[in-house]
């Protein structure tokens, strides 16, 4: 048996997704800027795909731009906002997505920016208030980025709490959407946000492609310069199979979205609470009880000579979980997500996290295996 | 009968390219930075391709990142050798893609640098005595891009040539051979150049997937910023179908490389010679008897109540050809290329680009359709 609890990582594409796409690689190939037939064929794959995702997100078709991913779409919201309004300040936390602390540290190293750090308190949650306080502080346009959702302990903000503020204050507010677009609706006509991102692979759709909104109220340069893609706004041939199958993913995740976010989201009750039950001294991280993903559950073990190597024991053991960000996790670091929250040094964090894909009897998979691993008094 | 002759514009897929991608969409689905059992097979499977496209070009695997394609890859060596290096003088021409061109222009605007521009003469060869003279006259380190071959009309430049000149003065050389990897045998071990750029979809291999060779000598900054990706150099899940699938097409366009030259450049002058035999004045664009690559010929016919919606007509006819850059024909714009080498601007010029798909009979069918359309005396 193997189990896949590693959804907030990246998703299995649906096979809906993969039959949408097959047509675009094997026949319907042409280069979207040809104005011949196949090139016809494949741009208009690409307007009907730009249509979808702005139909679901309430948004306007000439909103949505393509990208290459979630990181894209956040290092390009950052850097051409800051670029377009010649900004000198940037607001953001302590607990973002590598994407957007390494992209705005790099803005400050140049000597564009200072950056400026709302805090963050031990449950991950923003401090609303001490957003305004440093708007006011700054007293000049600045941009504000903070993710929706933390990736790593799943804790969520409120962006119309968080954009309301930045109005009052004409910030620009990029919000970094990755891990909460398809799985929670979204009505841009209404949110007060210049700039949300995607990546389809977040939500059962391909790896390789995402999608930037730039509110219809901001205007700013490409990142990456060249032909007149995407309305002049980001060159380099479209990636329509990635594009197509985004769509395709995004239609499935919305028009499934309640039924889907029930299922998941009982499932990660049920895991909290067997848990509790079974292992002695867990706990978890992030807003648990509060407003948090219903994919992911941070759980937290005490350190010790089983719990060390859990992570690798859990795969071991056909269970695939992840100790934070995947985007990390090739590097030896330690999360700057616990870190900013104070958790505990002498825990062990170990994320799990959901799809529709995942079963009851897979978590009691994982829980009696945890039992087996962590369960038992310590013997050292 | 449909005809595709724009292979410049974008190639369709191998089926044996396809066959290597649909595994990684169906069942490895993993994240490659994930440490477990998923993370680790899609993270083996990217690092075989990239020692497959590294064998291929002599390059190490160390000096190949992935990227979503040509276009980011030839803004990041440009932005990023820029910026690594403090350079403050670029050479390059005027017949450079938009990706390269706009780039520059960008940093020049920025006040970032200043472009020189090497001349051009009228079958868009490079002139080399004036990249020396210019080189010598900037006296310091600067970047030279020039591409290995033209995308509009074919010319080629010998990249050891221009190469030779940019070590005399100890320049950055990056060379936009999107065109050219997979067409044409690369040795980046003797072959004097710091960076090369590919883009899977022009041999045929999957779109939104591309790579950027960086000599081991280079050291620059990524220009997308996040996680640990790639080395640190490009952030963002990568796209593994698209790695993978990009490899499988260099691995076949290289096996195959003798007999599929062979094959395309005996069709593409079998199309010349018919051209002249039957349609009268016809004419090519490009150093089309010289160095030139044997992928494309650029035709020119008169300016006439025939020829002006010559590409219309053909397409009507099933006849998939094209006026210049796919990039820029969404937009109603001149081909700055045919203006660089001062073409007739009284010609109408169609590029019809081959594949190893295509054959002599396809080649005679338009033959047929353009007697009709362009070969016979002008009525009005």
């Amino acid at each position: 048996m193997r189990v896949y609890f590693d959804n907030a990582a990246t998703t299995q594409l649906d096979r809906e997704v993969i039959d949408a796409m097959i047509p675009f690689m094997e026949s319907h190939f042409g280069n979207p800027s040809a104005i011949h037939y196949y090139g016809r064929e494949t741009r208009a794959a690409i307007e009907k795909a730009r249509k979808t995702v702005a139909k679901y997100l309430k948004a306007t078709p000439s909103e949505i731009f393509f990208t290459s991913g979630g990181t894209e779409s956040n290092n390009m919201a950052i850097r051409c906002a800051v670029d377009a309004y010649k900004l000198r300040h940037i607001v953001t936390s302590t607990i973002e997505h590598h994407c957007v602390m390494h992209a705005t540290e790099a803005l400050q190293q140049s000597g564009a920016v200072t950056l400026h750090y709302v805090n963050v308190d031990e449950k991950g949650r923003i401090d609303l208030q001490h957003l305004e306080t440093l708007l006011a502080s700054i007293g000049e346009k600045c941009l504000v980025t903070l993710m929706h959702a933390n990736n790593e302990i799943g804790t969520m903000m409120d962006i119309t709490a968080a954009g309301t503020i930045c109005k009052k204050f004409d910030a620009i507010f990029h919000c970094d959407t990755v891990q909460t677009v398809a799985h929670f609706p979204f009505d841009l006509e209404q949110m007060p946000v210049h700039f949300i991102s995607g990546a389809a692979h977040k939500f059962h759709g391909p790896k390789g492609t995402g999608f930037i909104y730039v509110h219809h109220s901001v205007k700013i340069p490409p990142m990456i310069f060249g032909g007149a893609q995407e309305r002049n706004m980001r060159a380099g041939t479209e990636n329509v199979y990635g594009i197509v199958g985004m769509a395709k993913a995004m239609e499935i995740g919305y028009d499934q979205l309640e039924e889907t976010k029930q299922q998941i989201a009982s499932l990660r009750d049920y895991m909290k609470e067997e848990l509790k039950r079974c292992i002695p001294d867990v706990a978890f991280n992030g807003d648990v009880e509060g407003s948090c993903l219903y994919t992911v559950l941070n759980t937290s073990f005490p350190l010790n000579n089983k719990s060390q190597l859990l992570l690798f024991n859990l795969d071991m053991a056909g269970i695939c979980a992840s100790s934070g960000s995947a985007c990390s996790s090739g590097s030896n670091q330690n999360s700057h997500v616990l870190e900013a929250i104070h958790a505990d040094p002498n825990r062990v964090a170990i994320r799990f996290s959901f799809s529709k894909n995942n079963t009851r009897e897979e978590v009691d998979f994982v829980i009696a295996k945890l039992k087996q691993l962590v369960g038992e008094p310590v013997t050292a």
